[in-house]
């Protein structure tokens, strides 16, 4: 085989691989090559997806040792998807009765979605982490997208336990906006004692669901090591009761009479 | 820039805009290459990944022409892939109370979600689709692992409206198992008139909830092009209300005093 069949192979299984050690003879028998080839195909990749700004491959020398794919994505790359998501968001007809903002078609685009799953990727790519914890519904596709990257499994908790996730453990918690009272649960066997999580929820106001969260991880003995949020508003009534987060996009101003809308970039820009 | 370095670009490029149509002057843009040149390349990368059955590049002739990866994956390897899930899944620990199967821990892993998305992208790559509907909250990381392949937007139906939503469209519909009467609601502005859908489900036993969500389809004037479900059991109880879906999963026996369970392929693998 030659080099530029080997380093099309080897690039499609890094990328379908984040962060999963692969010991170099795998690639040798794959290709039935020379060692010291794979290891210069291993350094024209490295090169490139640094230059890229995706990420890196690292190589851990020893018996154990291998070749590994760490995901990045810099911040000039991050800023520009975020402002032109921005520029996608500022459009009074996403202005919904009570000042919230349409965000549904922006969730449901997979190429919005990888994207911020690669922001979230490089803002925790050197926590250690266990889970990644969202609750439904629409965090749910952020989690996974930040899950791809980081090569952490996925948790979900609901609102409504079900019959097919067994025994559960539930919380109540005062929504913030609403101050309604409502309920979360969880399936016992999802998280294992003594865990490293990641929350992450799309939007958050007072913070009321968020601090939930936080609440319900402490009945798994689970220590929550970020917490992650898309897009972030104030809350006038209130203080908000969630302190160390990250977002990506701040919502200033929702006017439902005149149809102005403000957003701007979240507290991970601030800097 | 060398021949290996481009290839290292373009085959992340491909992988990260499945579907999309890229003219050639980009990438002659891009690494300042002869457009000869740029064209043998994407003849080694197409060659490559028809090799390793993970699609090919298609090219448009004419001013409006281009290349576009088209994701596939060959019967094989869905198969190979299937064949790991049962054994994954049949492990009497995972029965629950009514004799449901717990699942959560494979649907919460990327590495199962994104190789269910290859198999339902392969089984559905000739369908002209303009959505992926999925009800919360398990269809969700499969019908965006789909929505990945397919490069189409992902519209969740919710069991409850909220106002982050804006209008809905609402249904109730019986539950297959349990005869309730359910609700299902979905956003007014999250489907244009007159669009092709694929529905997808984790799960599938009487047919309830696809029929609803056939139902609500109705009511955006929507067609039905395909129906995919990760796993389909038996009701003993009545007859299936839905004759014509794609399913990779059979749950044949689930016994909760012996601890027995017993899953087949889906009638995908069929023929």
């Amino acid at each position: 085989m030659k080099r530029s069949e080997r380093i099309v192979a080897m690039t499609h299984h890094f990328k379908e691989n984040p962060r999963k050690l692969i010991s170099l003879p795998y690639f040798v028998d794959s290709f039935q090559a020379a060692k010291s080839s794979v290891s210069e195909d291993i350094d024209i990749i490295d090169e490139m997806f640094q230059s890229l700004g995706i990420g890196r491959i690292e190589t851990t020398a020893g018996a154990s040792g291998g070749v590994r794919y760490i995901p990045d994505f810099n911040h000039n790359q991050s800023r520009q998807f975020i402002d032109r998501l921005i520029h996608v968001l500022e459009d009074s007809k996403r202005i919904l009765p009570g000042g919230y903002v349409y965000m549904s078609d922006v969730l449901g685009d997979y190429n919005y979605i990888r994207e911020i799953g690669k922001v979230f990727g490089a803002a925790f790519k050197d926590v250690d982490l266990d889970y990644i914890v969202t609750v439904a519904t629409k965090g749910i596709p952020l989690a996974y997208a930040v899950a791809e990257v980081l090569n952490v499994p996925v948790v979900i908790i609901r609102r409504d336990p079900k019959v097919t996730e067994g025994s559960t453990v539930s919380i109540n918690y005062v929504s913030g906006s609403s101050r309604k009272i409502q309920t979360m649960a969880l399936a016992k066997r999802s998280i294992q004692e003594d865990s490293n999580v990641l929350l992450i929820d799309d939007f958050m106001k007072a913070g009321g669901t968020i601090k939930g969260m936080e609440n319900l991880m402490q009945e798994f003995n689970a220590t929550v090591k970020g917490i992650a949020v898309l897009a972030e508003a104030e809350d006038e009534d209130e203080e908000r009761r969630v302190e160390d987060y990250v977002s990506l996009l701040k919502i200033q101003e929702v006017n439902e009479r005149s149809g102005a809308i403000k957003v701007v970039t979240g507290n991970y820009f601030n800097s």
